[in-house]
């Protein structure tokens, strides 16, 4: 079970537009370069941020993306969810009720299977812990001459273009 | 992300022969039958638990497989690794370094990324609820008539063969 670049992808555009606010709307290609990531994938997953309104995607040639909201309010469950969806991992296909199983009474089935509450209490430990941290903490974590050095990188980037 | 439907399988046999223990090794072909499942493909599932040491397989005509430990000794986390592996579902691949960051001076990165912390703290939470249930709980959990209906079934199908 892997999942997919793009939440890695995803969650550092949220901290750098974090460590960029203030500044006006980012566009793909800076935030692409600023990571070596291929542009219009990239840019897919970036959109798919915006369904989910935590960025807002500005048109035009100084367009780009910004927050949607203070990256305090920004969980990292809320990136996750965007782009790897928001169902669960483990997905009961009731194989109980199947072979054998057909032949039982179907009044045994009212209780959900103990193999799927058990998978789903996991899932829940994972979804609760991604929710109780925001990118405004991950950003908080990061020391100061990093930040720095980003913004300049930002910064210098725009006047060449 | 979605994990693959081989834990379900996995699990659920588990169980099963945690149900009918010390009525000797179950086989491939009355597992897959009684969850009506492929019987190659749930063999290739059951190899991989005999490969983790959650099995144990006996060769020959009234062969097959049986716990190769106590029920209480088996955590949903051992089936979940033997199935999908160990490696965490984020992977980080440090685009941090890519980029804008491979301008930085090499020392910033001594510290791990935040990112790539916060999403290990959450992975670190799914596998401890994983690790704190195992096959004996889920066993015990299911209404005693199921339990019976399909040692049942198990004993019938015997005679059969």
């Amino acid at each position: 079970m892997r999942m997919s670049e793009g939440v890695e992808w995803g969650l550092h555009c949220c901290v750098t537009l974090a460590w960029l606010e203030g500044e006006g709307p980012v566009s793909t290609a800076r935030l692409a370069a600023s990571f070596a990531l291929p542009a219009a994938y990239l840019n897919k997953r970036l959109q798919a941020l915006v369904r989910a309104g935590i960025l807002t995607s500005t048109p035009g040639a100084r367009g780009g993306f910004q927050l949607a909201r203070a990256p305090e309010r920004i969980t990292l469950m809320d990136v996750v969810a965007a782009i790897e969806g928001t169902e669960d991992a483990f997905r009961c296909q009731e194989i109980r009720r199947q072979g054998a199983g057909a032949e039982h009474p179907v009044r045994e089935f009212g209780r959900p299977c103990g193999i799927s509450t058990a998978m789903r209490k996991a899932e829940l430990a994972w979804r609760r812990e991604l929710a109780a941290q925001t990118i405004a903490d991950v950003a908080a974590g990061t020391p100061a001459s990093a930040v720095e050095q980003t913004r300049r990188w930002f910064a210098t980037e725009r006047t060449h273009t």
